[in-house]
């Protein structure tokens, strides 16, 4: 994409009406679509698809560089990685679309990105288990509640969590079968929970494919701000995707799929070697965190 | 995509404030981008996504659908099938990027979509030479000439024609490594060119794919319009790439890519068995056609 158009070439009105003949002709093609949500979405995406083609003055070249580009991320799409996904994350449209679909509830928890590294199937932990599986990383104790909006506790809310280990890897890009740092459990009849899992740290999206490309070719980082996955679901209530930052990571501000949400910010306490854990854990002569987060799910099934 | 969420469904300001918010962060993380033209195009690219997203209240569900239907079109992708290219051709996108770098310039010939069936490193056949090479289909014979808006002849114009067989498929359809209805040949010295083809028929796009899935979705037919392709170079002269119509075709006003362009439907003339070939080729017992197409480029090089 290094054409430059001339900018404020001006187009003619025979040009522009030819142009728009051509997005009306589109639309027109869905007219007869049985289904009239598909029929919606489909006519805005070409109404917007259109716009920006005009808009930009989309050179033919750029065109074959656009679907060249869609292509690689194709390719090296598969079951453990997906790349369309991490698209659609550093363009912002993963958030914008959770943003459209959790609009502020009361006072229930904010949701975020769902990325790319959930895994179904994950293992089931005990309360106070170890979700780390041999992950490397600082051990870290997270504890907290899951209430209605009405502050009524939930007991047997599934809390799947999710992590990158201390190298900034997810166990989908060890190139093993391995599981770690992945777990799910289930709130207790006070609908409290609590589990070992590891400190956050900061790590670069997967950055060697196209969307990597993207963003070097941009002057964008590849770095997410720490963070750990929740995704969380009880019956009558509304399933909530998740993340808690860790309170002054310098990549807050810059995220580069855009998750951070100042609630979701969390203090993470740090624990010098020695102190004792929540549960009498033997942690020898290993430093460890501690951080809470009361989760608050909306009111609506699914 | 069968969601249909409640059209008129009030949106808070507070909401739409934060809709937009994210749209801001996305545009602003780009302004470091050194491209002036990469910058634009991708936050053009990104405030048309954002407002379709926001405009359609898309789902997430409705989401993980595009994300899936763009992950099994890059899987069926390949060296020798592009469903990324059909993918902009169904919505239109292509022909309205022909357009926008095609705008009408005194009488040159229009342009229209270049499709996925183009292969480099065609056969060059002389004058008067069939680029059949084996392929099933009703003998045309071509002919024509290729000038510049000022009506002189080009000489040494390269002129790639590649098409359909009778029953619908190109050569890189046949699963082997045939070469068919493809060639290239040179203008002689006076600008013109003839050779013997086939007579274009009416076939669907390739819709065993998640791009015939929509399309059957939608309610809309795979079929295009009869149609031989063009693609015409010479020195400080604008490439054209185009197709010719077949004047009749029940198709031209349906074609599944919108490539019909008024100017470029042509009389394919029927000549019964027996008729004299022009060039005098022994035809047998077997009818043929015949079509004119003179050809002309606009200035402008590449």
């Amino acid at each position: 994409m290094t054409d430059v158009t001339t900018p404020g070439t001006p187009v003619s009105a025979a040009q522009l009406e030819r142009e728009a003949d051509i997005t009306r002709r589109v639309l027109e093609s869905f007219d007869g679509c049985a289904d009239p949500r598909l029929r919606q979405v489909l006519q805005s995406l070409v109404r917007h698809l259109h716009a920006f083609v005009r808009e930009v003055r989309l050179t033919e070249r750029e065109w074959d560089t656009g679907i060249e580009f869609l292509t690689r991320t194709g390719h090296i799409t598969d079951e453990r990685r997906q790349e369309f996904i991490l698209l659609s994350d550093v363009l912002g449209a993963s958030m914008q679309t959770v943003a459209v679909n959790n609009e502020a509830y009361g006072d229930a928890t904010e949701a975020t990105v769902f990325g790319p590294f959930f895994v179904e199937n994950s293992p089931e932990i005990a309360q106070g288990g170890d979700l780390s599986f041999g992950a490397a990383g600082q051990p870290c104790w997270v504890e907290g509640t899951v209430t209605d909006t009405a502050g009524k506790p939930v007991p047997g809310a599934r809390i799947e969590v999710w992590e990158a280990d201390e190298d900034g890897f997810y166990d989908t890009q060890y190139g093993d079968e391995r599981v770690a740092a992945r777990a799910h459990l289930f709130t207790d009849a006070e609908g409290r929970y609590r589990f070992w899992g590891l400190t956050p740290t900061p790590y670069p999206i997967p950055h060697d494919g196209p969307v990597g490309g993207l963003l070097e070719a941009t002057g964008r980082s590849p770095m997410r701000a720490s963070h750990l996955h929740f995704m969380v679901s009880a019956p009558a209530l509304r399933t909530l995707v998740t993340h808690i930052f860790v309170s002054g990571d310098e990549l807050l501000d810059s995220d580069s799929v855009f998750g951070v949400r100042e609630s979701l910010v969390k203090d993470f306490h740090e624990q010098p070697p020695g102190t004792p854990a929540p549960d009498g854990r033997d942690l020898g002569d290993r430093s460890w965190s501690r951080v809470r987060f009361d989760i608050v799910l909306a009111p609506g099934g699914s």
